[in-house]
């Protein structure tokens, strides 16, 4: 493989839509074909990454001002890109991101309202020429991908941690990321698929499969 | 004081300057005369930007790509001028701060060669349209202010973390770092005061209560 360029593959969706279950069972099937690769993810890629992840999260909600927030996620993916992804790339490895730059846009364009132009000039900064090769954006409709996320965290014993309603506002925040999903997919079809994440585990699997062997064969 | 609006006083110097010193008798001025003020310092004014000053201080040299670290002292002072900045000027207080931008057009722009355009963009998104009404450079030649954090290091019992003298990297660095804040003290003569910070300490103090009582009295 190493005569090959590496290439970036970028697995974005909302919580619940299986996207890291996904990740996982493309790593079984890479490693069984003998490719090189590696898994990584934003934000919390790198060491430093990891001090950022922590310093965004650990706090009670507002704790952080939203565009301290959006400069730490570009801070994180300057670090990653430059320390991780460039040089698996330059090895000629796959790398495999566990979100990227389009959850920037999302997350804190879309759906936070932040002005886009602002958005998107800290993302091309951060990722240094770098763009995903496929991008798969696993999709899916919002309350049932809640239901996944509750019934993991009861399955966590961490039942306590979650209402057992989505509420209104988390629905709506939720049912804006996954819009704005869609509609950065559509904008960028040669990069972008979205996979049918409603059906089984093995349904979105064999889609996936499919267009990662179109890029890598 | 409440009658009137804020202001921000920003210290600016290459280590061994002695803006910190003076920083502190300008606290004792303040008080004494019953002005309102805070003082705070830049990175690290605030809980987030203690996480992200440990970030960027504890790793070893090199662990943190420049771009990243650009982005971090961005996302500090950002949170900083919102959660503590700009509330105390709205307050109608004075505001300290121990560095501010110019230390990052200084050292990130100008000495480690950074993009100006750049780097002027990320400190006028972070600062949000606050400008310091006052920013004191202490001035002082590269030897003494190297002498002066050095005596001060052997104070601490701290010799063996210090070299006995100088290198060339770190003294051409520092010389850089000093004209930088020269050239840019020229480029904005109504706003910094150059304090000759090569005497004794009383006479930068008296310097600077001379243009510090200009502004507020």
């Amino acid at each position: 493989m190493n005569m090959q360029p590496g290439k970036l593959i970028t697995f974005e969706g909302i919580d619940g839509s299986g996207k890291t279950t996904q990740l996982r069972l493309l790593e079984q099937y890479l490693a069984a074909r003998g490719f090189e690769f590696i898994s990584t993810r934003e934000p919390g890629g790198t060491d430093l990454g990891l001090k950022i992840r922590a310093a965004l999260l650990d706090g009670a909600k507002g704790s952080v001002e939203p565009l301290a927030e959006l400069l730490l996620y570009a801070a994180d993916r300057a670090h990653h890109v430059r320390r991780v992804i460039m040089p698996a790339l330059d090895a000629g490895k796959l790398v495999l991101s566990d979100r990227f730059y389009d959850a920037t846009t999302v997350y804190q364009g879309y759906a936070r309202g932040f002005d886009l132009g602002l958005v998107r000039y800290l993302n091309d900064l951060a990722a240094g020429g770098i763009r995903p090769d496929l991008t798969l954006l696993f999709d899916i409709d919002v309350e049932t991908g809640w239901q996944r996320t509750h019934k993991r965290s009861l399955e966590n014993n961490d039942s306590e941690s979650q209402p057992n309603r989505l509420d209104q506002e988390s629905h709506d925040f939720r049912q804006r990321v996954r819009e704005a999903y869609l509609e950065i997919a559509a904008l960028e079809p040669d990069r972008f698929r979205v996979i049918d994440a409603a059906g089984t585990i093995e349904h979105s699997c064999e889609r996936m499969i499919t267009e990662v062997a179109r890029l890598v064969n």
